[in-house]
């Protein structure tokens, strides 16, 4: 399997902790030539994926997009470690909590979104840092609220072991850091995110450990 | 069962579409309350839904957030007909394209966003028309590349009948036309969505049979 990532896309992460979980090896694919807007690298991607977004996971000759679907696809194929519990009403609590940072906090405060921020509409980047906040701030808010009022909270956001829920949600705290979003008000996401970050799955898909870091300048924005 | 909904939403419409196709009647719940801000509606639906979006499904005293998670969860509990093909790799096909339209167009435009450009960003009608379309004309365009280059592509995204997919297209392409988006361009949506809508548990789930519809002024926006 290939893998095309890029370090900090929170996720090519996600897909990269389900890899480790699954203990699928995979070659990772770095896609500077795409930043860069290589004619050749360009046009190769965008025929594998017409979204022209990362993640993008080759298994075979078949090309995969969209993390959380890339996620279920490996687990139906590799069912250990399960990343969703198995009864019904559970996997959709799980899946709510992963698709609302998935649809809801992710989408709004990625690169192309702060980009178009600042050009065309021409905002300071104080303005853009403070779009970045207030949309993390609303989902976190939420997602503090979730985890604490539910019943099946363990080590992790639904029991002990990582699910779905904690592939989205680790992601989205680095993200957090990144930004330097203070995160004293989620004790509860703080916690499971500390947690995750003891499991080598989760230690070996962090961005500074990926094999493009180098090719980036440390504050290289795109 | 009772569905929190509002009619133009179209996460809520897909909802609709997938709890018709099953053939599951329900309760409809319009959130006027919530958005007109009347505390006893608010708080109630806040501690059924700590993210306070729509839509929210109550199947017997259990909540259940994110439109695509409550659609896995009727498809797992009421198998036929399916939303998903059965080979893992169709699956992902399927979900990809859910997904992309759920993450990658819908959140960049819904309600929330397009106020928050109004205020505090204070852009006029037309920046906030224009965001819109730069985001429904990227995501259209290549939604109609992926389906074109599809061998799997029937009448329905994935073949002749309706898939999660189709219930993210039709949804979207209703709100494209809401925000008089031209179409000509992506022909293949077009004759998905149009396809889709001869049947009738897409045609009885569209926003303007819906009940709550009489509780709006006609350009009331939000």
């Amino acid at each position: 399997m290939k893998l095309y990532s890029y370090y900090r896309s929170t996720a090519s992460y996600r897909v990269r902790i389900a890899l480790n979980l699954k203990g699928l090896a995979y070659e990772y694919q770095g896609v500077r030539g795409l930043r860069k807007g290589e004619p050749d690298f360009t046009r190769h991607y965008h025929a594998l994926n017409p979204q022209g977004l990362v993640p993008l996971l080759v298994d075979g000759d078949v090309p995969l997009s969209q993390s959380l679907a890339i996620i279920e696809y490996l687990d139906e194929l590799h069912p250990e470690p399960p990343l969703l519990p198995r009864e019904p009403a559970a996997r959709a609590h799980v899946r709510g909590i992963a698709l609302y940072i998935a649809c809801d906090i992710h989408p709004l405060n990625i690169m192309r979104v702060r980009k178009y921020l600042t050009q065309p509409l021409g905002h300071s980047q104080e303005e853009k840092m403070e779009w970045y906040r207030h949309w993390a701030v609303t989902g976190f808010e939420a997602l503090e609220r979730m985890l604490v009022g539910s019943p099946h909270r363990g080590k992790c956001c639904h029991g002990d072991t990582p699910t779905l829920a904690d592939l989205c949600l680790v992601p989205q705290v680095y993200n957090a850091e990144r930004f330097k979003l203070p995160l004293d008000a989620y004790p509860t996401l703080k916690r499971i995110h500390d947690h995750c970050l003891t499991l080598p799955a989760f230690i070996a898909a962090q961005p500074h450990l990926q094999p493009d870091v180098s090719e980036y300048a440390p504050n290289e924005e795109y």
